[in-house]
């Protein structure tokens, strides 16, 4: 794990067919983006798997190796295509195990305690890994090392990951800032070079926009340093009006 | 190239700091994984990248050596952060050159036909690649070998890819079917494993759905064999049956 506090660095596995196929729309990379960001941790790069037990084990490999934290959301619920655990545990040469406290999770779900194998299987991780709280239907997800494993259903991905929150150290939270305005991209372009140049601490993305009869485009700026971020702001702003355009602030 | 009619596969690469920071939600992966489908492609994996050379470029190479087809989408506007370009010409070691078509698609959207330095750069492509059209906006996306590299404005990267699949051999197109019911996964989980060893060449998902009060599962079955697709969601259909609860047909 990095010592320098601004660069903690996070990368993400999405798993799932639903999502490579186009039937389901993700929504939990967004989250996982703002939030890691709010918490001064860089989201570097995610990856949309299929439910393939080989390419699952080996992204998580290499994520573990490149990143200060990885995060894999989905697979990990009780019928055959859920093979989450099963990789995580491929991919560090461990076992799985069945985890007590899990199993008594599981267990004061269904009726006499009887649990199905099925979700038996809910109740096994990899060896040395813990729980993490599943605060909507119980079924936990678990950390093995820097891996954090959650749920694909976002409204259970997000209640887990706000539990491990305290467990994740980050640097300072990343500030953005967003003008937009009424120019193309085009004509804004080399005086925002000019400024990228001048604060290369200060990340500066530029994103066009359409809108009926108009277009314009959004300057975001993002850094872990706050007065660079404004100062880029200020530049940007003095930019837009000397293109004769009206700044508009956005967030 | 896969001889093999039934196994085209396909990678994206959507490249974009502000999907990573989750500022922009992506819907460019959903609408590809969708379309790639129906034309007998599968989409195998998909990495969201940062707007960082490098990394683009290793992807690029990787996605390239492992796949039928690759797209990319975003990265190729004027602005210094528009960096897809470069990152795909350094990928096969070739230099960026002006394209004279382009630039005359570019001269046609600007007074008296003088491109200043930034949009001129929009009419540079990686050696020997040819352009893709933008009935939307002009600026070409472009395709070298097995790399077709498209816009990240969603509008603008559809039209491009409709313009291009007449380029695009795929094998049948895959077939979906979906049963709901209201039963938990856990229930089903038996039945449905039983069934997915019987159809190995069906992909058969199961993801759970809450409502109020109410909770429930989506069974995606998805082959290109559509005669497999109809007799595995007949089996399911009866398995849904033989445990008590309604089949609720979706789409």
């Amino acid at each position: 794990m990095s010592s320098d506090a601004t660069s903690y660095q996070a990368g993400v596995l999405i798993i799932g067919d639903e999502i490579l196929s186009g039937r389901t729309q993700d929504v939990n990379l967004s989250f996982l983006g703002k939030r890691l960001h709010e918490l001064g941790i860089r989201l570097v790069q995610a990856r949309i798997l299929p439910d393939q037990e080989d390419i699952i084990a080996n992204d998580v490999v290499a994520f573990h190796q490149s990143y200060d934290y990885v995060f894999t959301t989905g697979g990990i619920g009780p019928t055959h295509d859920d093979i989450t655990a099963q990789s995580i545990a491929k991919a560090f040469a461990v076992p799985l195990a069945l985890n007590q406290e899990a199993k008594a999770l599981l267990q004061k779900r269904v009726p006499n305690g009887e649990l199905n194998p099925h979700q038996l299987k809910m109740a096994h991780v990899p060896k040395g890994a813990t729980l993490i709280e599943n605060p909507v239907t119980d079924a936990p997800g678990f950390c093995l090392k820097n891996v954090f494993v959650l749920a694909g259903v976002p409204k259970i991905m997000q209640a887990m990951f706000e539990s491990i929150t305290p467990k994740l150290q980050g640097g300072e939270p990343f500030h953005n800032k967003t003008l937009r305005c009424y120019l193309g991209e085009s004509i804004l372009a080399p005086g925002l070079e000019t400024i990228q140049q001048q604060y290369p601490k200060v990340s500066i993305g530029s994103y066009p926009f359409w809108g009926t009869n108009t277009h314009g485009a959004s300057i975001v700026l993002r850094s872990q340093d706050v007065a660079q971020v404004e100062a880029a702001a200020y530049d940007v702003a003095q930019l837009i009006d000397s293109l004769g355009a009206e700044v508009l602030l956005d967030g």
